[in-house]
């Protein structure tokens, strides 16, 4: 009993260094850059908040454990900011890596369960998956408009690829949130001068 | 519809206030404070890891939940410090008038239910409400004893007053997690020269 809590205890302090994995996005003041355990929480609001835009199929007590875990990798694997460059098929081995290592820590029974959800995320079929990518992705956007651009300024980012690399993710699982983060962001983006 | 997304979406770019309301307790590596959000993130994953400690009318969905909402108030009322110096019923005020407001900022049929589940966690009754409870009394002597002192070092704090701050609350929902802690406790003041 205590050396399965040993081991339950160490995975959690081990998952306390995703307070210190800092995103491309801001904060909605722009005071500082969000990191990936406070963006972690944020998210499993906006799933608690946002349930009545989940299809039918969607279990939203599922898609709050995704949320919780779906960033964890990135202790070993690091942040790719989406507007960045990076070669997909390298992150995705080092996030196997990393999630080898990580719910390793963990009692054989909580490993298998747990990595089976993050897993879940990671594949995006089911539609639980589906709804809480989508939420992954409504989330970054909502920031930068409180926050007058962030990421979109900091990587010179048009309307056309946020739609093309954003929109057409979220609209997989959120359809009615993409149609409304649209607009927001087509007002947003003819306040800027064209290059 | 418009309007009823509007209002969520306000209430959720709102609580990303909860990232800036700065907490007692350290990272586990003793580098700066941790933030309310990433604390409410961090007892999640508790949560989920720890289920295995709740007794059998425990609804771990239910604890969850509770524990994505249960600091949001801090935006108005701020944290107050365990070991710090506060009047309980000025606090237990101000956060009522907080959560008014910021639960206020919802459609209203989603303001009762997120208000009902906030109201649950803190009146501590049910069985769910205290091992959320146990759960965030819990995560801040395990971050203490990583980083070598935290909150007990900075307010001078006895083992004594450990225990009786936080172990009682602890064992009231998770005695056994009170025992594993009492042991590293004891170890750690063990190394520490009276006063």
């Amino acid at each position: 009993m205590t050396q399965r809590l040993e081991q339950q205890i160490a995975f959690l302090n081990e998952a306390d260094k995703l307070k210190q994995i800092m995103r491309g996005t801001t904060l909605c003041d722009g005071s500082r850059a969000e990191n990936s355990a406070e963006h972690s929480w944020h998210l499993t609001l906006y799933a608690l908040v946002l349930a009545d835009q989940a299809g039918p199929e969607v279990d939203i007590t599922r898609v709050i454990k995704m949320l919780i875990l779906h960033d964890l990798v990135e202790i070993d694997a690091g942040d790719n900011p989406i507007f960045g460059d990076y070669d997909a098929k390298a992150m995705e081995a080092a996030e196997q890596i990393a999630a080898d290592r990580i719910f390793g820590l963990l009692p054989n029974d909580l490993r298998d369960d747990l990595r089976a959800i993050w897993e879940e995320f990671e594949a995006a079929q089911s539609p639980s998956a589906r709804f809480a990518k989508s939420l992954d992705r409504f989330q970054p956007p909502m920031q930068n408009l409180m926050s007058g651009g962030g990421s979109w300024t900091d990587y010179n980012v048009s309307e056309e690829m946020v739609a093309q690399k954003v929109g057409s993710k979220i609209a997989i699982g959120a359809p009615a949130l993409w149609e409304f983060a649209r607009a927001k962001i087509a007002a947003f983006f003819a306040t800027i001068p064209k290059a």
